[in-house]
């Protein structure tokens, strides 16, 4: 029989920027008592999951051993570590652990799932830890664009494992706690076998900047604005949001939250106790009978999101405001690769009514919430770890931060998703090669993203469809002509007459010519008349529809 | 009876960057001598345009005058200029006049369009006019990141109009004419009414860089390099190809063009006496025979598109090529807003292959063919004109360039694509609206972008789509049971029978109950069967599916 090992095993968050997933394991080979530590969600695109809400990691391997599986540890609330814990809490039935900010949202999740909220426990910082199985799990503060971000410190009877969390070096975040590096010191003075670690931003040579620095920047820009002022940043930036909020404040205005999250995130910070003085802010309703250069809107919606307060009033009015020339728009906000047709079509919206528009071309009005490039190192050194092993970050970004652990004399490994290491030598070995992907909340159901759903979507984007119905009577003998219906088709091809009666009547011309052989079999005539609609259509209009095929048989 | 006029009307390119279509006319209102300056295309997109082909200007207003237009004029060969010229030609069916390097791609256009070559005419450089009209159109060498880029030199009986064309201000471009500030005084001397101007790069303060500035830093990095090298560009920056192909062959590298672009742009080039002394290139074939850090690539794809040789390269074997651990990928390039997420898709598969990439985020590598914003104030200033309308911009830069002409004095409007403008006081008048959109070309056909298909597209890919079907006998009672065809859409929702069970089962109920009445109407039948199956899908699986409905009726 083979002795422990400590394993490591990324489902999510290891190739990619969103739902992270990570897995660790102590005991026998197959026999780990395992943790999980986050459980987030990603965000679907037009081009590769049209129509999916939400997605998230695979994670049929942790379900088929769910009974091996002690807890859930979420580092922080941002939606990529804790979006999917309560879509998930069915099949996986641990207790969820988090410290209070992140623990309040994450009840909030739960309760919209209708999972029971007590699911979901408070943990308080480090030195307090919370044992699960062969673990020992504490959460250290660290600073990062949200409250109460912690990395987890990991013991095992293997030793202990530092895992980052999502974080930066800020020595004054403005609310929360600061990057604390003698606590960071008295955690790795005992030694420590691995640095899981964020990787996101090992690509920014420069060290990187406080949230505080951004106060004067911000203030002097609303000090001087005119008229109304609007400012976007990410809801869950309780940092920023009172930057903005105070900075209104100074220039006179006042303040209104507008949109869901901003709203939900303000209030869990308050009820936390994590925000206190926050500027006292009025309603919509309340703004429209002040002055508007005596306003200031701070709104979601800084990635271009269609639904979002931004996007609205960029459109036109959203609860009874409405933007005028004169007015600025600051996007204190970086806008995430993938997004930017969304940011800049608002962008354009806010030019056509006369808003003066600042956005994320300056670094003056926002500040990244990862640790760059010497900031990492800093971290290597301070945890000094035998091993570094990248997180949080696309196959470029682990690749670059696993050879900046190298340079720095530390074994580096670039593990992505499904690669299992086993963490007990002086350097990871890969252990196993598990199957990952990603699910897909669609509506109401769960999907896998090679279920082929998806598929069909894409290609009835790209190619159309059409649906053929024919009827066949008793002796198998078409009823009357075949018939089309055309969706996403142009009405007429090349030879200018309707779409709809060139193919009626090329498939009708095949049907009274088809031998009984091929009348009497579904499948068989089912292919041609999907081969003659797809041929027939080419010779049209350039492209072949995907085609539903209905045969209706009278015996 | 009024007198002339001079106006200008945008149908394309002021409002969006992509498929430029400026309109000059002289004459008496509603009667005046027409030409066109390019005819360009925009690229389509998942998100707004799924399956579309190209997109260019709705040109209906022209066509409606296809009798007063004179000719269509193409100040360089870049896609979004020369792109949609064959494709209209039918249409407008006048002359189309270019400089060599431009005409020579543009019959190449005609001729796949099955357009007669001739209709495209070679014009030399400004002293040189063609009268077309009322109108005396030269074509002046300017600056830009393609060979023979012209600004037009616009004479009417109102006066002198400029049309800049895409521009930089380049003392040193490497391949073609350097911006000749002597030349352009001389054609400002006498006078000139309006600049319609590239407002491209007006966010961009500091000067614009030669591209010149480039061939060191190309030079050392491909000096250096270990394994093979492959560098992506702009195909048609053909100053930058022979720049590329430079510092392979110092490097003592055998190049290889990859691309069908690359290679029709450098033959364009070659043809046209534009590009001399370009090094020797070797074939795909021969490279595979010599060790790979004697091999350089020059490869289109710079934006990440999925069949161009950068992506193939990045995904696997490309014409016998294939990229491995510490060779070097270049993007000499920039990433324009909306490819970020397939120029990251290829750095990651590069990545995973162990390919060093350098991108666009340093700007050692690349540098951009428009004027930035003290480049424009210079030319402003050269060209003195008595107005400034800015063009080749989204609302935010026209808006921009708007109030840069105007800080320096000078009358500036902005003018998006639709609105006339009457160029004959002092200031820029609005003569009236005109209806514009987009055309897509859409496989072989050629659709208005608000005809519904791709509004329908969209919808099946967000939504999904069932076919239900039903059959009425003789006496407009249900023949069997109804069934269904799903598309895009989940096996099994909240009741965990089969989705397309549930839905039939439920339409069968309502078909049993169905009066007389609702039987024998079509609509109505069909609308209640729509909305039961919605209805029945949503509380399945939590969205409403598109649904084609068809009625078959014995009778």
């Amino acid at each position: 029989m083979s002795s422990e090992r400590l394993i490591y095993l990324p489902l999510g968050g290891a190739g990619e920027i969103g739902m992270n997933a990570y897995v660790y394991g102590y005991g026998k080979p197959g026999e780990e008592r395992l943790i999980l530590v986050d459980l987030g969600v990603a965000f679907p695109d037009m081009d590769t999951s049209p129509g999916v809400d939400l997605i998230f990691a695979d994670i049929t391997w942790l379900k088929e051993r769910a009974d091996r599986l002690e807890a859930v540890f979420v580092t922080h609330a941002h939606e990529d570590h804790v979006g999917a814990v309560a879509h998930c809490y069915g099949a996986l039935n641990v207790p969820v652990y988090a410290r209070a900010f992140t623990a309040n949202l994450a009840r909030r999740k739960m309760e919209e799932q209708g999972h029971p909220e007590d699911a979901v426990r408070t943990v308080s910082a480090w030195p307090e830890t919370v044992t699960a199985g062969p673990f020992k799990v504490g959460f250290v503060p660290i600073s990062h664009s949200i409250p109460e971000s912690a990395g987890l410190v990991i013991d095992t009877p293997a030793g202990r494992v530092v895992h980052s969390g999502d974080f930066k070096i800020d020595a004054n975040p403005v609310v929360g706690e600061a990057f604390d590096p003698e606590l960071w010191a008295e955690v790795a003075q005992s030694g420590v076998r691995a640095l899981v670690c964020d990787s996101t931003n090992v690509f920014s040579a420069h060290p990187g900047r406080s949230e505080s620095e951004l106060g004067p920047a911000i203030t002097e820009l609303v000090g001087e604005a005119g008229g109304m002022v609007v400012a976007t940043t990410f809801a869950s930036n309780v940092a920023r949001v009172k930057t903005l909020a105070e900075a209104g404040q100074r220039a006179g205005r006042s303040v209104v939250l507008l949109g869901r999250a901003m709203r939900r995130m303000i209030e869990a910070a308050v009820e936390t106790g994590v925000l206190a003085d926050f500027p006292k802010t009025i309603s919509p309703e309340e703004a429209q009978e002040i002055p508007r250069e005596n306003v200031m809107l701070i709104v979601t919606g800084s990635q271009g999101e269609r639904r979002a307060a931004s996007a609205q009033l960029a459109r036109g009015k959203y609860r009874g405001l409405e933007l005028a020339d004169g007015d600025l728009f600051l996007f204190s906000s970086k806008t995430i690769p993938g997004n930017e047709r969304d940011v800049i079509r608002i962008i354009n919206q806010l030019s056509e009514k006369g808003v003066d528009v600042v956005d994320d071309r300056t670094d003056r009005y926002h500040v990244s919430g990862h640790a760059n490039r010497p900031d990492l190192e800093r971290l290597h050194a301070l945890i000094d770890p035998q091993m570094v092993i990248p997180m949080h970050g696309e196959h470029r970004h682990l690749r670059e931060h696993a050879k900046l652990a190298e340079a720095g004399g530390r074994a580096g490994v670039v593990a992505v998703n499904g690669m299992m290491l086993d963490l007990g030598g002086n350097a990871p070995k890969v252990a196993d090669y598990v199957e990952t992907g990603r699910t897909y909340l669609d509506g109401s159901v769960q999907i896998g993203a090679l279920d082929g759903v998806v598929r069909d979507r894409i290609r009835m984007a790209l190619n159309g469809h059409v649906t053929v119905t024919v009827i066949l009577d008793e002796e198998d003998e078409p009823l009357g002509e075949p018939w089309c219906d055309l969706k996403g088709l142009p009405e007429t091809g090349s030879s200018r007459a309707a779409l709809v009666d060139v193919l009626e009547e090329d498939l009708n011309q095949f049907l009274m010519r088809a031998g009984d052989k091929t009348l009497r079999d579904d499948d068989k005539l089912e292919e041609e008349l999907r081969r003659i609609a797809r041929q027939t259509a080419m010779s049209e209009i350039g492209r072949k529809p995907e085609v539903t095929v209905v045969v209706s048989r009278m015996r």
